[in-house]
């Protein structure tokens, strides 16, 4: 089986230092940022530009060079909710490291992000929810069934789907992570790509709590089957917890050091 | 479902402390471990008094009347080799806070930990193997069905059989850590309990690198649907992936504090 994916999640807009690089055009953050994550382990890095309404072309084109041109053709997600940026992205992105993914659509209004991805020959990640919360698994399936359909037509290989089964809030939604989990093991029982945002489970608890909490349930979906992971590479804890599932699950060879490597 | 329990493992003539307490009949130093594994959220204490060929039958008595009679009646895994021994332990043992384990069975020699099980309504630990290492899970399964049979041929209830898969260590048998957790969840998916000793898949591993490995083992093991496991319940790292696994499994209630609990 291949190796678990992880997606570097730092390049991101909610951060203020990163919303203000992205729109002086300011090199310095991004690539630092981007440098940390992958030598945490990244080997996929999202770049979130945010809505990205007036001048998202412009920004995505600039972030892909800068990111790819300085990292040695890092492999990126790209993540907006502007279509025409992620179009605008492609058209300057370098394959030789990976195809680009495009992030996200979903079952509903982003259907057409599946488009985008088969008309560019990308990844798409694919939500399985159409408006808010699924409610259970059946429903989880039935999108998830629903935008394979339609990618099919569209002639896209089912391993460029990654299927997201959308991380629910531990806080509020403490009851659904067990199912959350099967459904994990059933895409992966199908053969199919997942990924997820898995530290979105512990969003609102304290600080300290946080890293333990994703790592538990990152090794939980490692074990269900996950094949890769949209999350902070620089928290110690998670990438420990990520090396060691590897060792488990028998697709990295142990060594006694094989967590400073 | 039920909540995960843990049989506190540092009661264990393998201790140089322990072996000489249990040579003299010193309280002190099995009551301050009883003591401490109790007090971080074991359930069950394990008295392992070794081969113990010549005064097992007395040590196991004056061990099991000292825990009890000074730690609220704690119940106990009686665990040694010495089949009177534990007999006679049982013959003092109080079941006020839940029956005493017989630890261990397996399906061979040690068939007749069962019969000495079903004889003094105890539970039996009842590992999955003949002798040596189990070649697959179909041999498991096996020697499963020969103990389950055998003992339900006495009259016990099949929720009195702890399964135990043989953990195996990772330095050696990497490769066989994945049908390890698959032949937990086949033991869940049949509705019977289950019980391991964890921390054997990281033997011989440096003494930094094996609270991460026990962690991220017990995760997917107690996800794979592990009812009880016998472990140091004073590893904090462990004892904390335990408390999250359990929130995750919705068997205990979030708190902002419940690592602290």
């Amino acid at each position: 089986m291949d190796k678990f994916i992880i997606i570097g999640e730092r390049i991101h807009c909610i951060s203020p230092v990163i919303r203000e690089a992205l729109a002086n055009r300011d090199p310095e953050p991004l690539l630092a940022r981007g440098k940390e994550q992958l030598d945490s382990g990244a080997t996929y890095l999202d770049l979130n530009i945010g809505p990205a309404e007036r001048d998202g072309e412009d920004i995505m084109k600039w972030g892909v060079k800068l990111l790819q041109e300085n990292l040695d053709n890092v492999p990126l997600a790209l993540d907006t909710a502007n279509r025409k940026a992620i179009e605008a992205g492609i058209s300057v992105y370098d394959r030789t490291k990976g195809k680009p993914i495009v992030n996200s659509a979903d079952a509903g209004d982003r259907l057409d992000y599946i488009d985008l991805a088969a008309a560019n020959d990308a990844i798409a990640i694919a939500l399985c929810s159409k408006q808010g919360v699924p409610r259970d698994n059946d429903e989880r399936m039935q999108y998830c069934q629903e935008m394979l359909e339609h990618a099919m037509e569209l002639g896209m290989e089912p391993s460029d789907l990654w299927f997201d089964p959308l991380t629910l809030v531990i806080k509020g939604m403490q009851e659904k992570q067990v199912e959350y989990l099967q459904f994990i093991r059933q895409l992966s029982d199908m053969g199919l790509n997942s990924t997820a945002g898995l530290s979105n489970a512990s969003n609102g608890m304290p600080k300290e709590v946080r890293p333990i909490v994703d790592s538990v349930l990152t090794a939980m979906a490692i074990e269900c089957g996950l094949t890769s992971a949209i999350l902070n590479p620089n928290d110690k804890r998670l990438m420990g917890t990520i090396k060691t599932a590897e060792i488990i699950m028998n697709r990295s060879l142990y060594a006694d050091s094989y967590l400073d490597i």
